[in-house]
């Protein structure tokens, strides 16, 4: 067997503020780079304010609702200690906390073995645009 | 050292409708399958209605706990946009969020490193039975 | 290319009863052990009342406040039938369920690609000090 290769890239994501960003294309081009057949994909984020979540592709109406309902499990209006950098703050951290800051998707046939309806989303929760970092990591052979 | 191997199944899980099936033993047996001393199993379900948690192997009662909390977390009542496919298809997506889409379970020993109180569920957040497709991807050494 | 190599460790972490114990620095010092320049660092914690979360490192208040809101999220004092073990038991398990058992880092440079404000924390959701077993599992090349 051919020894496993590694393969890295750097992300930056720029965001519209609260919302779901669909990230999908760009980290399909970075497998379409690595000429992997075979490995994992693992899709880390370097902030505790924005997350990962794979979610339905198809009707923008999924985005909404899980923004809105996110908003009423960790609504500003609490009682949050932490508000250092406005009534957004806290609640961006609470939902980081319930979604994901690292994902791994398999590589079959070179390419993300997603479902038919599953696309990668970047979940920012600040209220204000961002730039974000997330960092693609694949380990496989080409 | 040896190189590195890959093993790729693709499971086919049925489920009854709305619960935890535990797939313990589906997983375990590809491990067993694949002969690898140590490594990674990570594991990855391919839809948006029906997600991973590893959770209490014990007592059946918590699962019933936890599927009576996630139906009050994302209540079929709350005033959903995306209703297309039915009352229970937003708060499937919903559930989807909160818990996992994949898992990474190390390999030690030939054995999936699961505390003694664990087990892999898939949950499903759909009220009819589904047949719901799981890969499983090997990353070690025989 | 050299071969991947694969480096296991298994950390005990005392906790002190509820609420978030910082891991950071104990994973660190596992990758720092194996030497891998690159690669992947998967963190596993044994057991299903205690979960992993990756939070801001900088104010403490943000773990005070992730604790509160968790204890409402999951109150004890919802009628949960699996009750075995005391009020604290099931809303360990629930609180489990939506934060990670599994955690995957990558290593770039020889070191955890955590951003400025990341940390890697164990969170305890029993009213009691534990003693829990966290399994690091690194894939990588040195």
């Amino acid at each position: 067997m051919a020894a496993t290769q590694w393969f890295q890239e750097r992300l930056l994501i720029d965001t519209p503020g609260k919302g779901l960003t669909d990230i999908t294309a760009r980290v399909t081009r970075v497998v379409a780079r690595s000429k992997f057949v075979i490995g994992t994909c693992t899709v880390f984020v370097r902030h505790t304010s924005a997350s990962l979540v794979i979610q339905e592709n198809a009707d923008p109406a999924v985005l909404r609702d899980l923004e809105r309902w996110f908003a009423d499990l960790a609504p500003e209006q609490r009682r949050w200690e932490h508000t250092d950098e406005g009534p957004d703050d806290m609640p961006a951290h609470a939902r980081s906390a319930l979604t994901r800051t690292s994902e791994t998707i398999p590589i079959l046939d070179g390419r993300l073995a997603f479902g038919t309806w599953q696309a990668l989303y970047l979940w920012e929760h600040r209220e204000r645009p961002h730039q974000r970092e997330v960092l693609v990591h694949l380990a496989g052979q080409a």
